[in-house]
């Protein structure tokens, strides 16, 4: 038989699609799953006539490929991953390669290519993202790990990858061991926010101006058609469509507590350890959780008098300058997003290319979107830009959104409508763009209490003066206790 | 020579005052330093004529110590305290006692604790707060980790601790393992919460209605006078007071970039992980991360053209405001504070007394205040209080300030203003008091793209249904991605 191009583990709907996706670019592969009745299902329904061998031990799996052997992991994140790779090993030759394509976190990802580089294999962790229908047709894809091995793969996922409509590619090579996996990190992240923000969106068109789904399914329409045109606003006015048997909108009928699987928790964590501030994102994973407590929420509901919530404007006007909130605040998103990419790759010496990875995400993926063309624009102008805020066209942007901004999210706050990311978001520029922040004045606590020091205006950085604050404290400065 | 009550490793500011506190209450102590001249300077100094016995080594330590020994290090916290306790461990005895007073991340107090308990020793992991002052006159002390040491070293922690003005001490076993630590984390996560909640309402003073820092001064020698009653606003009083060698307000001379020791960091990550929303707390720590880009937001004011601030109100009237949008975020902050401990205590299997922690914090330490007193009163009525929100005191507290803390934040934010802990606090409260949130259509969101699946509001709760949006997608749901 025919020798396969690639072999795959993990035959779940992402690895099913994959794998015929693969196929119908002219590549035989072969699959492996733990179960394997699996195998027998796949083989002899979908992938009947298809060029994809089903194995049913992963000897089978390794001796059906190709040399250098490309063995793609589709499964579990954490544990089963590191079991895997230990059963491949010893089956493996030296200039075999490991794709890992699940949501790893970005440190495991690191820890592995090393290991594996150790041995003489080669590893890459791939961000795959699409969903189930971007595997089938095309997803977006961020490889990264040992460089050596992108040549060997690069025919077959550049082959699937998602094309844009003016045919760029959306997969290229992210950067060294956990680089492909932290930037898909950041994606996930990104895709928290954006959805959060819609959501935000759609509360306020409900809540505030009592729009029906109807109503709001041609405002999403609309929407689609301006700037914000993207995928999820694309499926959200699709959702807001959509009728239950009892022709009602299904989205009234499903319940508001939100599930989460950890990608974007890791997003806002990578962010507090480079201490960059990732706000909105941040927001975004709390409103989550937040959703979560149904019970207790209901509880507080009865406890807490509903204050009434009218609106007294132009409606139209004000469903205007609710699409600009949303595009202010999502300009706020990808500025802290791309902020986190460039101080992690400083921290773990990746060499990113940031108008590369707006392209990567440009198509197939679920934040593609057509602002990503203009993040891409920004950063072929200058590839050391500082934040995006700086960039010309998203300064001219927040400047043009501003007083919509600001109105949309004051007066969500005077009706007690709950909009933490529109909220963080601006709080977050009205930071950024501050030369003077209220931290003298915690500087100053610090040193009353703990004796930390603080710089003066008047004097050079670095150098750490320490007032004895009451007249009763020491002269000694904190930094002995460290000592 | 007499033997010791107690040997203290790491003679920095905190550690040489603990040893004079508890010197001053009858003990013996007996200490060490690595450095050595540190011990001979100490013992010559300030040490002179007090029952304090100068070790050169750790032998020396050791042998000076009455059994079973209690060691206690205050030390900088990480791999030092290891390698401590490495060293210690061959010069101890079964029963002997290690107890680490450094901000350890609780996560390593459990570790120690296991391990020292195998070897036939018990470990404590001890909170001290209320900076180098505390140390000396009365901290706030959170003792956990082996209960069976407690009755030991309760003598000596119960008469060094603080004390309340109704004479109650500041300091109680807390529970198990890393529970003291994990309480200490919590503790300054919300002392960065209180920090921040300050500087917003100092810089809406200062930057929307111009007051001097004089003017501010008196603000906040009043607000002490009120609910505020606290350690930081006390302080904030007396900074705002005090000149420069020119006359002119110190405060104003200070760099604004604010430093931090990782253990808000914490914090906001424990939150994270328990899937508990700390807002307010990880707005305090992205704020000084946001701080420290000095440079950064210079450029960016210079980028950014200035919105005009004016403010055209009754401005004793909004003095007044800000202190009620103050108080009020504080209840949220510790609101949520509670609510991380209360699940960290599930995850961790700790039996915490909550208001036994409020009591702990009402003296000695750097959040000390009045409103504490509120919070054991709260947890004194109901133990198994859900969330500090739904006693009956903040309940009616909170709905005297809503109206004023909606517009502090709406002024702010429609006057360019960053308040990002006040506003992210209200923002928690709508959501909270929520009985619906827009998770509905998320939910719809990820069942579209990810086929993640819902709940339904008329289906009872752990039934899940995907729904094929489009008609093209498959019926499968995502799960099997998973198996």
């Amino acid at each position: 038989m025919k020798k396969a191009d690639i072999g795959l583990i993990g035959l779940g709907v992402m690895g099913e699609n994959l794998i015929m996706n693969i196929e119908s670019r002219g590549f035989t592969v072969a699959c492996f799953n733990r179960t394997t009745q699996v195998v027998t299902n796949f083989i002899e329904g979908r992938a009947k006539n298809h060029q994809i061998i089903g194995a049913y031990s992963l000897e089978d799996l390794v001796s059906s490929l190709k040399k250098p052997r490309k063995v793609m992991l589709m499964i579990k994140a954490g544990s089963p991953v590191d079991t895997v790779i230990e059963s491949l090993i010893p089956l493996l030759d030296k200039g075999d390669i490991i794709i890992d394509g699940g949501n790893s976190h970005f440190p495991d990802t690191i820890r592995r290519t090393d290991y594996l580089e150790k041995l003489g294999l080669y590893y890459i962790g791939m961000g795959v993202s699409g969903g189930e229908e971007g595997a089938l047709k095309g997803p977006s894809l961020m490889p990264g790990g040992s460089v050596e091995a992108w040549k060997e793969v690069k025919p077959i996922f550049q082959a699937i990858a998602a094309k844009t409509s003016d045919g760029a590619i959306c997969c290229d090579w992210v950067g060294e061991n956990g680089a492909g996996h932290f930037v898909k990190m950041v994606h996930n992240g990104i895709e928290y926010g954006d959805m959060q923000l819609i959501c935000e969106a759609y509360y306020l068109l409900k809540n505030l101006l009592g729009m029906t789904a109807d109503e709001m399914h041609e405002v999403f329409t609309m929407w689609n058609k301006t700037e914000l045109d993207s995928y999820l606003i694309e499926i959200t006015a699709d959702i807001l469509a959509y009728k239950d048997k009892d022709n009602l909108p299904l989205v009234d009928k499903i319940l508001d507590t939100a599930g989460q699987k950890g990608t974007g928790k890791w997003t806002a964590m990578a962010s507090l350890d480079e201490g960059v501030p990732l706000t909105l994102i941040t927001e975004a994973v709390y409103s989550r959780s937040l959703s979560a407590l149904k019970e207790e929420r209901t509880v507080a509901s009865k406890v807490f008098k509903e204050e009434k919530k009218e609106f007294t404007g132009n409606k139209e006007e004000f469903i205007e300058d609710i699409r600009k909130a949303l595009y202010a605040s999502k300009i706020i998103s990808y500025a802290q997003g791309y902020t986190l990419m460039r101080t992690a790759a400083q921290t773990y010496n990746w060499n990113l290319n940031y108008g590369g990875i707006a392209l990567m995400w440009r198509g197939g993926c679920i934040i593609r979107s057509v602002f990503l063309g203009k993040i891409k624009d920004a950063y072929t102008k200058n590839g050391e830009l500082t934040n995006l805020l700086l960039d010309d066209y998203f300064k001219n942007s927040i400047e043009k959104l501003i007083s919509s901004w600001r109105k949309v999210v004051a007066t969500a706050i005077l009706n007690g409508i709950a909009i933490p990311a529109m909220a963080s978001a601006l709080t977050y520029f009205d930071g950024y763009r501050s030369e003077r922040l209220p931290a003298n004045l915690l500087q100053a606590q610090r040193d009353y209490f703990g004796a930390h020091t603080y710089e003066r205006v008047d004097r050079p950085r670095g150098e750490f003066t320490h007032t004895n604050w009451t007249g009763a404290g020491g002269t000694t400065s904190s930094s002995t206790y460290n000592a």
